[in-house]
């Protein structure tokens, strides 16, 4: 698990089957300090992040599967929790 | 999942059994200003992607297995999305 | 496995099912010379560790699940010990 | 899927008994024009390269227990093909 | 597979029941000519390694578990072999 600042979403027409219909957030990761670190990732969300939320992300793609009740997702990077200000 | 800019092809003459007909693209990962980061990886690509796409790829070895419908296949990642402009 | 150094701790009150009641803390990786080097990571305890404490933290996903006694638990990074001085 | 140069090779005489016999090569990341990144790793060789060859490399060990025929060896990186000059 | 020098040991009293008895080393992953790169991990060791010796790692679960006769170990990283001067 790490934190990471949500900046944006991203959209695609063209996709695998088990992505549709589910929203898909740029997430930034965060330092000690809270400031930007590393290399974004794409992680999907059901828990209504949006912009300049500060997100936990998994990429356990066990749960993932559980959470879409889709055996076979491919998706890894997912949204755990919405950290307290 | 990760996005990433499709900078070209590789081939390979002599390879795994389970690469034959396989396109094979060279992805940059991207940052959150589309700016390129990181080193590049080997994605496998059934969608139709080229050369300056920037697609969704994932590193889920399950979903390819399934996708090639190949049980053993060894390649991780792969191309999951092409994003929209 | 890893050393890291506990630099506090991070709360959610939106999140998902399985972290309820569990303490996350965040965790500074260490290098050879105990310096801090990477990009934290959030780590579940259940070792009683404490800020400034220096830890040994795993991602095996497995390992966790019967800790926690939860099937699909997505955690990722905990405590597996706490380094003598 | 990296692609990588192949550098030399290591020997080793107190080691695993699943890797008696097999060639391990260190190998040197490559990034999208082919200079070097990162750090290297120590691949299972079955295809015949050699220094100075660019080899396309998986961390998959489930194919790599299979082209071993041994269920539980705890090698990672091996080589799926020879890139075409 | 990495290969690494070895830098020391780390102790621990509260500690995982699998850790019991089992020596860890810290150790320092090396780049093609063996300077030192990135950031250590802690690696179970049966081989008898020590202080100054250079090591192949993996962070394979799967045959660690087995080598520990432990089901659910949560370790990673352990020593292979002790590479050859």
């Amino acid at each position: 698990m790490q934190w990471a600042l949500v900046k944006g979403r991203v959209t695609s027409t063209v996709k695998h089957e088990s992505l549709d219909g589910q929203k898909l957030l740029i997430c930034q990761f965060l330092g000690n300090e809270r400031q930007p670190v590393g290399d974004p990732v794409l992680a999907l969300d059901k828990l209504g992040a949006g912009q300049g939320d500060i997100v936990m992300i998994t990429s356990d793609g066990k749960g993932l599967r559980e959470l879409l009740q889709h055996n076979t997702s491919p998706a890894r990077w997912w949204t755990l929790g919405i950290v307290d200000e």
